[in-house]
């Protein structure tokens, strides 16, 4: 079964960076990732910050955040 | 011919964290990764410096910096 990793963005300069060099370059054979708008989907920043994401952009792998550059703070989105 | 990875970094937890999270998780096909541990490189600082890199974890990839939450800012690695 694959891994799941979730890449949380706002569609910010840095978020679209990080999105097609990091988000894109993980292993589709180990990992299914889901791209997720916080600006479009709001509804989803609970979750984001449930799974520690303080800002976007944030890839969140097997649990765990991973802050990728800084392109805007979580509360900014809500 | 595949692309270039770099992961950077200094040997602390979130280092590790990121190391076994992130930079293992890209895909094997399309990217060679090299770690590089500044504490043990110093003299790799000043490469890292010029792609751009302010602190650790930090992955370069295709020459842009990616800095992954938050270890150590790069001057206390020099």
């Amino acid at each position: 079964m694959k891994a799941k990793a979730t890449f949380y963005h706002a569609g910010c300069p840095v978020c679209v960076e990080a999105e097609q060099n990091v988000a894109a370059a993980l292993d589709p054979q180990r990992f299914e990732v889901e791209i997720v708008h916080l600006g479009n989907d709001k509804a989803r920043v609970a979750e984001a910050e449930s799974a520690g994401v303080k800002s976007v952009p944030a890839l969140v792998i097997d649990g765990l955040p991973f802050h990728i550059n800084f392109g805007a703070d979580l509360s900014a989105l809500k």
